[in-house]
């Protein structure tokens, strides 16, 4: 059923499966005249790409995309943004080993129980390959967001495994195999180890991920059901093998006082931001605030039990090539997905004439 | 903006305020024929209202739901159900003294800023009540999917700051003020011991709550953007004070690894569930696992510091009638979002004539 | 399924059965800050109020509309706005005698059909008491519209039968039995002696409908799919007997030259309107003209054959309190159906910034 | 806005220009397992293909469609199908003598004000050319209700200016250059002169298209608002130059009985279809029958009065190819937007479980 979109006025229709003949999406409701080319999206898809480190998974092609309408001499034109990638590296391997069996860890059984048909090809439309249109489509979300309003969106990993990386200095992101805002050389060599380690034993690891929307204004979101929090929430969970998602001081509140919890305000706005920008559903200037917890790589050349369509158990293990820690390339597509959800909220805004502030500065 | 609504084909349109004349909703999209009566909604209503213990708020009102539509001599007749809430003890209090202040840990400020007017009678529109309709609306979700598949949704209390309940019994959780699933009364006591300390001191505290989701069948949930996981920590996320939810395994999958992470299946489904019954955005049959937290009460005795509508520095505490623990009667609305949440995907996969299994059990 | 809301944005959810406990609908997506009163309200829902003539239903209920929420002190608040009519003329007659008839002319077979179960009281859902909520919603988007741009939506009777009434001064509606835009004494009266002829018989007439916007701005609706002509089509369309919706030149343009058809542009706007008001899905700042074929009443005291519920032929004929030609009262129902469609429509404008301009003067 | 889908569970996101690199759709909601091939759907793309007489528009490029998605060896699988077809013949001619003028007849000046910006080549989003998609995707709603209950959907030209061509054998249709369901050779020859005629002068005329919709279930639409008598009239009414749409015997109701109108019901359905298949917003199982009106081409080569972006009063003509009368070439799309309509209505019927019954025949 129709549920491969998201947004409300700022919507994206996503397709494509990940060794079908192309892969893309269709961005209805970007507003007319922002300055737009393929080079601005481009760039945001190259952040995801596989083949980056060798931590991640070695496909190696360029997923140029193409837009294919709502764009004149460079700038949008209030219709559709078709975006298209060609698939172009889908090696004509041989499925059959695992196109009947339920890979443990995978959407497979579910997936056949639903639809009674499935592409197995690369993980068809289950792929992360998929994540490719919806990093391409929050590149214009971003953009747009930036311009209104110098909103920033930043993602990094804080956790791999039993080492955590410490949110130091966002630039450093780019420099390591990890995508980790801090240079500590230390832990980027445990982390390498780690994963060299998991590599050789054909296991994976999990991660956690750290998401900041700065400069974002005040007044997004309504106060029952559909919630800046709640909207956030459904768009990370629904980034694959993401099993949580916390908002602020997240699982900490539980064992919190409202005297230590609450954030009192200042001139400046708000002297703590243990809320995470977000109070009663509804932003508040201060900066949103949110981590993920990503699943190990359920791919993993280990060999496992499991059933398959006929009902028989067998031996399942995953030869491909595949991301040991499947997080490390998650911050991009978190990103991305953050910019979606702002950038509906804020037409949701403007459309009932809401008084939009910057950093609580409204007073 | 219209965002009061939950739901796309199973759908729930809230509306009212805490102090104006009613509250309620209307049900959208329930099926034909299904035997409803107040009494079957006014159970539900009746688990969550406030005043069944000495540590939730004090409000007595008997929440007494009138059914305006859509039944028929005792069933449902396919069109919308509305469903009614009068407000009978809305005390005429002076809501002056904080009607221009934004209390810390409110929506105050976002809600300002975005509307311009806000009705502060009892928290308006941001009222812990407007709960009620969604518990209402749930009511009907529950009875759908019970009768359809013998779908169970349980939720109860496993952490009150400190203090953790195990979950080892269902039937304990209306036998304690707690609605923990235990009869460790050591643990009550306890319990008991920080609660009352707690509205000694005018402060409140954090909570967790566990949420389960039996027999529901394997095959719901797109595998992009609408997947059941994201629906669900939308729905969860939605309600009050939450700030954070988690699926299976949640933030524990950060350290662990594949090998340990995966489920591998058996005849009878799945030998573990670290998954938490949805895996790729899709119901594995096995049962869904979710856990949230559920912060502080806001509202409390204590003076802080915020800042009013005119941008004056002012001290700001409460006084009206409070809950010192607000998750305490977060179970019973949890478990109405999640039926709601389940309820909808169960007829979007009827419309596409999807093969839906009980528990894994398409083999 | 959920089909009873109309609108995105400016959306309204309907409920109610003719003789169940009460009817109304919830408003949700009112931007804040718009005066508004049940005196606003009532105004509306007086104009289309049954038994104000000889000729209408001569149901006899206040129709007093009751605002449950969204406003506070006089003002919406952006919250979703409940209105609530109760029904307390509901006779309690016997229905056995048509309870399981398949009226001819009715929705009875398919409802029957659809979903197997129909309160018969009154017509139930499918009586045209259900459009008192769509006039009481309409009646926002009214004033929402007529402060935001000075928009007047003014519909008349255009034919009953044979009889034409010319359209020559909109303030002569309310003077007549036929909401006709004439002070012509003759065709009144000529009117008259046709529907107690008509009532006289058992038998009932069809009418036509025409309907202006003034004042709307151009740039209303999108080139495809969501026209502003497709919206307003369905809205009219929807309207309970409405068998056919032109806009502009309608059939006409079916014998009509490109030269004639098209309307040049002046320095006021545009030299002629055949577009009605709408070019290519967009308001063009002239005029929305439309016009809508009513049906005759289906309830006539004449015998027809039909069949029952166990497939029986049988005799059929109505005994209760009907209206001869029901569109005598159709006019302020279509004027709210346009009101809600042009209010929808410009909050989507909003949104993505357009740039509104009224009567064409942005030139 | 997002506007640019159509269909609530069968679901059609349209995009592109006239001149941009391509144009297409992505189908959201088709069921998995329906055998689906790219020449089910050029077929039905070839039947509205431009070039295919003298009397329509002298493009000539292939239409060839590219499924990129949702088809895995042969059958749907449930998940988006996206259709691509490249735009090939966009000649780069000089657009600069009409990107400033508002065409009369044309959306240019609602299209300008409402965005600011606009794609001038060939009449970019605006463009008939943008029904390729529609027709694209209502060929794979054809043959889903083809193969559920035989539905079958025809329409053909009625009316072209003052000539009128009787419904006599719908195989005739692609035997004529217009469309005509006669094998009346006069009145094509008739036909034919008027036409010729047209060209010479450099005008236009307008059409009526006729549709039938036969062995569609009763039981489709709902009470209020989501009729499908409203759903098919926003379709129809928004195929481009529709001005006017009609059920049954449409605007002919002004003047009936009720005696007259009412259809009687026999053994076999119903004794008349004057209601032309639905009552009451819901499908009865005989026929559902429409007429739409299409205006005239409003691009001709005579000289017209029209302003400029700059608010110059200027003279425009049309000189590139154009159809004489565009309601030629209007079926195909007629038809798709009616299959598109109609399959939605079977999903969410599916989705409430109700029961569907084919002709009448539930009985």
């Amino acid at each position: 059923m129709p549920g491969s979109s998201i947004g409300r006025l700022f919507r994206v229709e996503n397709f494509g499966e990940s060794h079908g003949p192309a892969i893309g999406c269709v961005v209805d409701g970007c507003p007319a005249g922002l300055m737009l080319s393929e080079a601005d999206i481009q760039t945001e898809l190259d952040r995801r790409r596989p083949g980056t480190s060798r931590f991640v998974t070695q496909r190696r092609e360029p997923d140029a995309v193409e837009i294919l309408s709502g764009v004149y001499e460079g700038r949008t034109t209030g219709t559709p943004i078709a975006l298209l990638i060609r698939n172009t590296d889908q090696k004509s391997r041989d499925y059959s080993a695992i196109a009947e069996k339920f890979r443990p860890g995978h959407a497979d059984f579910g997936y056949w129980t639903k639809f009674g048909i499935r592409d197995p090809r690369g993980g068809g439309r289950s792929s992360a390959r998929l994540t490719a249109p919806t990093v391409a489509a929050g590149a214009i979300a971003k953009k747009l967001l930036r311009e209104a309003f110098g909103t920033e969106i930043r993602a990094c990993v804080t956790q791999v495994g039993p080492i955590l990386f410490p949110v130091e200095n966002w630039d450093a992101r780019e420099k390591n195999p990890f995508f980790a805002a801090t240079e500590n050389g230390d832990l980027i060599q445990e982390a390498e180890a780690l994963l060299d380690g998991l590599r050789r034993e054909g296991d994976s690891i999990g991660s956690k991920i750290h998401l900041e929307i700065t400069s974002l204004p005040a007044g997004l979101g309504e106060p029952i059901y559909d919630r800046f929090d709640a909207r956030l929430a459904a768009a990370l969970m629904g980034l694959n093998a993401v099993k949580a998602v916390s908002i602020g001081e997240g699982f900490n509140v539980c064992s919190m006082r409202g005297s230590e919890n609450n954030d009192e305000m200042t001139s400046d706005g708000f002297a703590t931001n243990h809320a995470g920008g977000i109070l009663g559903g509804i932003t508040t200037g201060a900066p949103v605030v949110a981590d993920i917890a990503v699943k190990p790589t359920p791919s993993i050349r280990k060999t496992q039990m499991t059933r398959d369509i006929h009902g028989n158990f067998v031996e399942v293990s995953t030869t491909g090539r595949h991301d040991p820690c499947v997080g490390l390339r998650a911050s991009p597509i978190a990103e991305a997905l953050a910019a979606l959800t702002a950038a509906d909220f804020l037409l949701l805004a403007r459309a009932s004439g809401e008084r939009l502030t910057k950093g609580g500065s409204a007073l």
